[in-house]
């Protein structure tokens, strides 16, 4: 058994099947907290740093909420434009000052590895929130979680599954980080559809082939979906190109929507997407006409997020097993959630 | 009884009077936590989302101490500048998505009815903080919760008063809502004073004739405040016009200051202002010179703000009836406080 | 004994050294809690207005974790651009406003003197987190505390220390603040080693000499560091220069490394730097070859601005003599902490 208290969360690299699994299990332990149908105050008193030199909405208040909902406390930081880095001081001086303020750090950064430098002066553990262009674990556990869950409800396993991944390949984090996880399964069928300009980079093409996994390489959606147990969509990462104009020939090249899903998929064949879906006329990749089917699952991966980092906070403080001993009522009304 | 739990809070034009009284009883209960005579933690383990796409630090914080008062806690997002709309994600997904984050949400936005399209798609009530140049339902409530109180001190009601509305009664939101939410009282009198080019809308003034109110419309400060029982003066919206002369032009044409309120005013009119008020030489809409008169409410209009703020967060998630059962100790020093 | 439930923090010059030690004595009893060796709640339920009307990410987060860590809540605002502020409002009806929505604020501003005016409106107490080129009190008590702890150790004392400070000692405004605290002591000897042009101003040289305190001026590091029990180091304050150009005259002129640390220190002096200690090749101020050295306190330092602030908001809240009476369980892993 993978021993996570005390550790940061740096990489995908740093988990093999046993600690994923594991990880998961404590996730699934962590619905009925997220769904308010119980309340735990494990965390009472601990503080979260919750450090964004780059901001993310979504993902910061996924991390913040996770903690609340533990029943610990969030000291926010977002942005450091004028902040002490800017003054020539060294992620390893910020780590050392800032790690004294908190019990656990959520860090994302703009730069590649920055966390994992950061990581080696915090006295207390790190977990990666995205480090630009290198990784973003949570998001990649989230959407192995996902696809689990999806596929076990129909009686299907990761193992001998198939995946259609769509969009944009290149710049797209989340299929990099998936795709690695994946190998560690059996036998996964992968059919990779995006413009050939934007296609999968060779060294995730090259991890997949040395799993043993079989791959399908197009740029038509039409025709390549129909053995898909997972459909999983990209936006542009318009943000990357050098201009507007230049994303803008790639946007909108793969749509689905109602039709063309009813047409092209199995009838239970999972739809996601990391999100935010871009639902611009000129991109629309994901149709709001798909809101109300059962299989669009993008909206509970988000809602998984919230699990899979809790998780990792209650097995990095070492609490995992105590959620049941400090349990306590929720007073107030609420949601019908949809876990 | 207006069921408030799980409901969301759009618009005054959803409350009839009733449901108006009965927020503003549950709002008088909560006088003694805010002013720290006693504690509750009815919420505790409770989160509010306090999602304000533009800032507004006053309005802002006035929902999350009103949330911390009932023992929740606050997770907080300023702006959106690099967020996921910008990516083309529609609000009703940002709901989806950021509503299961919270239990709550209050929520400010730039564009008219932005907070109703994304309570469509939200899971938990939203509290709207303000949406562009449409509504600010809690400080209407709060305008006219300061109105009955001040007034019941000295034995007047709303019904049968007198109220003078002053200033940039164009652009001035306040002032429209808390007229629309006059007109569900009787024999109201206003005397409406505002350059020509500033006046009230028409369709604020429809209401409140076909409410049977009485108006006077005015360009003349003085001797036209000698009925009033409230002064509602307010501050010249500068950022609504083209250009800082242009604003200009009007700044500083009423002003109230220690010696025209004496001369011109009744001994018990009440003083009101939205806040904030320009205190800068060319415009200065209310002295200073009156900052210590018994009628001045402005700062007892923002106290009053508070308990509007918890009263809604109790009613929607349905602890109104609770505050008692989960009193608990003050612990620490507490300011003399002048609710 | 100085009563400070209550009061306001604005400035060194309203303490003593009664109120000095006074502090410092709650503050040594808060390592505990800092440590996470143990826990209170005794602020449960109360909140901190943490107004950063400048950012300040290291200071605003130290502010935020000290009320944390005493059981309280913390309500942020960092930065004012489009506030009520800027629409012409004063500071007092700022404070009027803010002050109800907690029960002490912390505050920086850009102003000197605004923190003061700003108390003038408030209900609560303010404590000063740095206002402009003026004071920023907490940083010299952590300061002065730092310096009694680490000499304590040593059997050594304040009165009769030698204190070297280093860099530019004209915009440093902890090195201000800090001599002015020493000047409480008897016998310090001062060396003030910095370029002519960023020397020490004279009204701070006037109370050293007048404290009956011994001074050496010089512009020459190696050679007048071989009496110190303290050496202070500072970054050129290279934001207060008409240009970068100009900063760069001076950075890298005074540079301690572990070769020259050897060679012209005793075997026990303590090595200080108010952070962020400029890490960029050409400052270099303070090289990264001494981070394990056991003299260099910049990060226990660091750790005592936790503990001092934690004390400033029991005194101010008058809960100093209950922080056991409050005591609950850490149940999460907790880190080796260093203080």
């Amino acid at each position: 058994m993978t021993q996570f208290q005390g550790s940061h969360i740096l990489s995908v690299n740093q988990l093999d099947l046993d600690a994923v699994q594991q990880i998961f299990n404590v996730a699934s332990r962590m619905a009925p907290y997220a769904l308010r149908q119980k309340r735990t105050s494990v965390l009472e008193g601990a503080i979260l740093g919750n450090l964004f030199f780059e901001p993310s909405t979504r993902t910061r208040i996924s991390f913040g909420c996770a903690f609340n909902l533990l029943g610990g406390k969030v000291n926010e930081t977002v942005g450091m434009a004028s902040s002490s880095l800017s003054k020539g001081e060294s992620l390893y001086d910020t780590a050392r000052v800032l790690s004294s303020y908190s019990d656990v750090i959520a860090m994302r950064h703009p730069e590649a590895f920055s966390v994992k430098e950061f990581a080696q002066g915090s006295r207390v553990p790190v977990i990666n929130g995205g480090d630009g262009s290198n990784e973003h674990p949570t998001q990649a556990l989230l959407d192995l979680y996902t696809i689990q869950k999806e596929l076990a409800e129909g009686g299907r396993k990761i193992s001998g599954m198939h995946i259609a991944m769509v969009g944009d390949l290149k710049f797209g984090r989340t299929v990099h980080s998936l795709s690695r996880l994946l190998c560690m399964y059996k036998n996964v069928s992968f059919t990779l559809v995006s413009p050939k300009e934007l296609a999968m980079p060779d060294y995730v093409i090259n991890d997949i082939v040395n799993a043993g996994h079989k791959i399908t390489i197009t740029d038509q959606l039409e025709g390549n979906l129909d053995q898909a147990d997972i459909l999983y969509l990209t936006r542009i990462q318009e943000e990357r190109f050098p201009s507007q104009d230049e994303a803008n020939k790639y946007r909108g090249k793969f749509r689905l929507n109602h039709n063309i899903y009813t047409q092209h998929c199995k009838s239970n064949t999972v739809i996601m997407h990391p999100l935010p879906r871009d639902s611009r006329e000129q991109a629309n990749e994901l149709d709001n006409d798909l809101n109300s089917h059962p299989n669009l699952a993008i909206f509970r991966q988000a809602d998984n997020g919230l699990l899979i980092r809790m998780a990792l906070f209650a097995l990095t403080l070492g609490v995992d097993s105590q959620l049941e001993k400090y349990e306590c009522p929720v007073n107030w009304y609420s949601r019908k959630a949809e876990l």
